[in-house]
């Protein structure tokens, strides 16, 4: 398969290795020369511009950070790429966007022959460099069969979960609910326990044998208990999902409780100046919030 | 060890079992005669009152139903069990209650010299009958150290968070605050899913192998896909747990902002008339809030 690949970061380059790997025929671009030239030493072609790119390709990968610059590759006023797509190009947007971006975009493509598969992943880089990526699509099922073996290349499960652009990015935005969620638990539960004065490390094995665990409190819990940890994931980045997820939520006139009362938290942590720091630490919106020497 | 026990309920009945099977000597009491005869045919001993279990023992366990319940074993006007016990026993209170009710019971028992392990359980019912029990306890060290065996007969794991009461029944709590927010959780996302149009069953997988997975998510996700499913624990049970989060809270002039968001859809489940549906049903208030056909 031909393949036009945009956006060669964290996630795209190892995703891109992992197409030619396949035997695909990829042609990459990025902002970032270095880029492009990583994907040219595993084996792939350079694209000096997004045009480049899509030039005669079967499939179209987007794999730059946000809907706005996937909607700029494709439509922007500076040559978008979206009119020189063969008519029988799909395109896959794998970027984690609002479901109501990914709707735009298909229906704009659609204007022009071109279908789209709303398709964000997850797993991380770990996953994306191991192949083991989720992805979560939506879109028709003739593309999808179309695009498969590309996405087998860099996934390890395939999640189908209806014919319309929006649905995978729903699919995505309600794991980032829980994972926002949970996090906030996570930290309203350790300062019950350091107020109470149980030594946290023991309050973090018990649940982590109890029915309140959670992957987040596995993963995020040991870094709560740090003062200053290193940054995995930062608060702000919680700050843009789940505004993402409440947006959603007001678009369709859907009340959604536990995501509002986190979002608070991320908020509150953000503006307390802890922004950049590991999401972990919106525990220091809840010492502040109670008064805590910590916050 | 000589063995009063007090509450031979689901918990209380395999955990007495147990200790006889761990050579103690067990006298158990409860106010179901079948289940003090059960007790007997598995090689304890009846007592026909709370006295009589109390009688001389080295330790009293209690696992009835809360704390109000402890409290009128213990000392309530019609015969409490508490001024008959020698100086030298050590009272487990192992019933789930209230942190500031595990406090008052150990206070008022410190008056007549008896020790109390604040020392509630997880593990639920098939842990009970496994001996795989996690004890969460607090209370003296040397308290600890003279009932570990009998700790050991029940429990897979013995954590000793403080040397207070209250601190066990704390670390119980913070568990319990999970569980109830990681199911309210569970009832959004799958909400969002339900309302986008996703098929549920695939969004219950998505999740399951992603950041956003719970212990919740895996036990009441399935639940919460069905109409009407067996009840593993009620509605009620959380408004109830939650209540002792929350009251705790109060006492201790701590917001709990998720705590509290997830109480009010426990709470409007319950006033919708499900309070004794199974805890999964929660998903219908959320239906009900937003207006959609299933609430």
């Amino acid at each position: 398969m031909r393949i036009g690949f945009i956006g060669l970061g964290a996630m795209g380059a190892p995703m891109a290795a992992r197409l030619v790997a396949a035997g695909h025929e990829v042609r990459g671009f990025d902002m970032r020369k270095a880029a492009v030239e990583a994907l040219v030493a595993h084996g792939g072609h350079a694209a000096q511009s997004a045009q480049q790119a899509a030039e005669g390709c079967d499939l179209l990968w987007l794999m730059v950070v946000n809907g706005e610059q996937a909607r700029a590759v494709l439509f922007g006023s500076e040559g978008g790429v979206a009119a020189m797509l063969p008519a029988s190009a799909i395109v896959v947007a794998g970027c984690t966007q609002a479901p109501a971006q990914a709707k735009a975009l298909a229906s704009q493509l659609a204007e022009s022959g071109v279908v789209m598969l709303d398709a964000p992943v997850s797993g991380g880089v770990a996953g994306a460099q191991a192949g083991a990526l989720s992805v979560m699509c939506s879109g028709p099922q003739a593309a999808l069969d179309a695009v498969r073996a590309a996405f087998d290349a860099v996934a390890k499960r395939v999640f189908h979960v209806g014919n319309e652009a929006g649905l995978g990015s729903t699919a995505k935005m309600v794991n980032q609910l829980l994972c926002g969620v949970h996090i906030a638990a996570a930290a309203e539960a350790m300062h019950v326990a350091e107020r109470a004065g149980i030594p946290l490390p023991a309050m973090h094995e018990i649940i982590s044998v109890s029915a309140g665990n959670s992957w987040m409190w596995g993963d995020r819990g040991p870094r709560m208990m740090q003062d200053d940890p290193p940054v995995t994931s930062a608060v702000d980045i919680f700050v843009k999902d789940l505004g993402i997820v409440l947006d959603q939520g007001k678009l369709a006139r859907q009340g959604l409780p536990l995501a509002a009362a986190a979002m608070q938290m991320f908020l509150a942590a953000s503006g307390l100046g802890h922004g950049m720091a590991d999401d972990s630490q919106v525990i220091r919106a809840y010492r502040a919030l109670n008064g805590d020497k910590k916050g």
